[in-house]
């Protein structure tokens, strides 16, 4: 990758120029709304009925330990309207394809495409970036060595190889991937592209958010009439972070457009490292946790950093545990339709079951209430997975216990159901 | 209902009036692609490799009876560019709110707002329609009866009611059901509104089909470089045919602009009834089937048949078996990331898995290919139940067995896995 010192500033023109460079590549995915999610939105925790979805209350926000608790708790009723930007949908089915075809439309640029050719780009990823960059690569017909544990589920194998990429096995701790990867630097010259620390990344991963900016203006102005107040456009947007380059992307793409910049992230384990630094003034650079939203596991990398916590660019970070991310997940797919990966639920469980997230909502958006953007930010897992989150492979030995009655005869009853 | 004869033609005009009727209370649903599905379909069946995803081929088609099977069979090999239309995401889940927007609107203008106000509507539904009536009716102030199965699952009937409907209850058979809608006819003067069989619904369903054709548009002039061929749009359409209110209207819809329109149906337990009854020139009038695909269990109804039989105005229908829909299903879900129901899937499974289909397209389009609308019906379902379609719950009594051991002491042993 370019050298940091030499890439475009990062700013809300920067982004524009690369959602310049990148939009032939990339779909323009679709915004959607869903009418049902907005009413449970803007209906307060504790009168949400049971046939209006999943009922999972938040934790008690801190500040509630100094008021009355239980006639707070859970009563915030702010009014929002919901657009969903689909990046689920993006090639490779997330929004990573942005920032790698940025990636390496600009190394193209600065070295020359026979250079790039010549030498390649490497990485190391089991996940979306890896299809991102194999993709943006065999595009280009640049040669692609992706670095990945051996343990990597066969389909994520299969599937990286499909996209024409040279895969690369590894040991699975990070010393051991990094290791590999600086020995194909060595022999083949390939660039690295880093995941998520590094400013083109970032930018590419921006440009998502001047395409919901524009759409929920399109939107609003042809659907004046199914009730949706005609206001100027969105008022805020919630995005995952995980290592945080597409976070602060969308900070930096629109910075100085008054649109609040919100992150949101799991809490399991300390997930929450995001939300932890920023109360402690203070990066947290080891995550280790078994979150759902698998996306999401990474500590936030130094760039993002620099960006998330600058408060003209960011408005804060809200957390949620796992029951929240799975009722999330569940209303995202029955009622807006959207195939997701559990990691894209969270900014929807942000809004729907973090109190002290929907008190400030309220209090800063008042009555007219806001438009908020929720970040879909892909789709990448299987029914089976889904399968099992939502249906938990019964386990034999804990349901059924066999005694032998009275009489010697053998007896079997279901225990639990 | 209006009388019939007093109804707009059926016609593409007809279709175009509609539209403008209700474009402002419906959703101008989205239109998807997806690269690795479009690959999918134009590999043969017999090529495919398991990573590239389920493989499931298809029954052979009758006239392979006269060929060297082995070398003909599942070798169809057609160029195709798939464009999802996403009536999932259409207000109450499916393409059913186009129809009840239509029927309700030309009945207020029929009969003024104030008696249809005094009146009401009534219907007999548990599904889709159910809440498409009530959902237009709630926003024409109208009163709405619904009759519902008293087994109907409570989910269904709280979000019925939660539009606002009077959920009436009767038995399941359909002479119970039509009794308590002649009663309730006869104590309010509510008009019926049935769910397939009347022009005004033909002619509102028949509206997703023009936004597709001009989305399709669209997309081609805007992707080019995406690597689809920039032709003029939509060589074909695949969409569901259960009572046939949809598929005729979309017939309706595109007579005159060259665009063929196929019907696509499940053929478990003779659910492809109206495939049977082209053949045998005869409508059927019973079916009784447990198709997974639960939208599609009806008969066709008098005046779509009159439709479909057309040859000017559909081009075949083709049946898939319920392995093939759950392998659409999943592709729908996993590689395009949209939440769909069992029905909707049952187009893109003859796109994929119908082998006298894909001979068909393979002839007809030569190597430049179609570029295929693939209409995603509806989105009504829970996780739970993809969960049980894929992850079928486990039967403890099936899978465990106690025995006595020599002993006399207990022994559990788990059976299968």
């Amino acid at each position: 990758m370019a050298e940091v010192s030499l890439c475009p500033p990062l700013t809300r023109e920067s982004v524009q120029a690369a959602h310049k460079r990148i939009k032939q590549y990339i779909h323009r995915t679709p915004v959607v709304t869903c009418d049902t999610i907005n009413t449970l939105a803007s209906t307060p925790q504790s009168k949400r009925c049971p046939s209006s979805g999943p009922n999972v209350l938040s934790e008690p926000a801190p500040h509630d330990l100094r008021l009355d608790v239980k006639a707070t708790r859970y009563s915030a009723e702010p009014n929002v309207r919901l657009f969903f930007k689909c990046e689920n949908q993006q090639r490779i089915g997330a929004f990573k394809a942005r920032g790698a075809f940025h990636a390496l439309g600009r190394l193209i640029d600065e070295q020359g495409i026979d250079e790039v050719r010549r030498k390649g780009v490497v990485t190391h990823s089991s996940g979306n970036h890896a299809q991102a960059l194999a993709l943006a690569a065999r595009t280009h017909d640049v040669p692609a060595h992706i670095v990945m544990p051996t343990i990597s589920t066969p389909s994520k194998i299969s599937g990286t190889q499909a996209q024409g990429a040279n895969v690369i096995f590894s040991g699975s701790t990070s010393d051991e991937r990094e290791a590999v990867v600086v020995d194909v630097m060595k022999k083949t010259g390939a660039t690295l592209v880093p995941p998520y620390d590094h400013p083109d990344i970032i930018l590419g991963q921006g440009t998502q958010a001047l395409e919901l900016e524009q759409q929920v203006i399109d939107l609003l102005a042809g659907n004046a009439k199914l009730g949706v107040p005609s206001k100027h456009g969105l008022d805020a947007v919630i995005a995952p972070i995980g290592g945080g380059g597409m976070l602060s992307g969308i900070c930096t793409a629109l910075q100085g457009t008054g649109i609040k910049v919100f992150g949101a992230e799991p809490n399991f384990e300390g997930a929450n490292d995001a939300e932890i630094g920023l109360k402690q003034n203070k990066r947290i650079e080891k995550v280790k946790t078994l979150t759902i939203a698998d996306g999401l596991r990474t500590p936030v990398g130094e760039i993002p950093w620099s960006i998330v916590t600058d408060k003209s660019k960011l408005a804060g970070i809200y957390s949620v545990n796992e029951d929240q991310i799975k009722a999330a997940l569940r209303l995202a797919m029955e009622r807006a339709k959207l195939f997701i990966e559990p990691s894209a639920a969270v900014p929807l469980a942000v809004m729907l079951y973090n109190e002290e997230f929907r008190e400030l909502v309220q209090r800063e958006a008042g009555p007219g209430g806001w438009n908020v953007g929720i970040i879909l930010s892909g789709g990448n897992t299987t029914v089976d997975a889904i399968a099992a989150i939502f249906a938990p492979p019964v386990k034999v030995e804990q349901r059924t216990q066999a005694t032998v009655g009275a009489n010697g005869e053998k007896v079997v009853e279901n225990v639990a159901g």
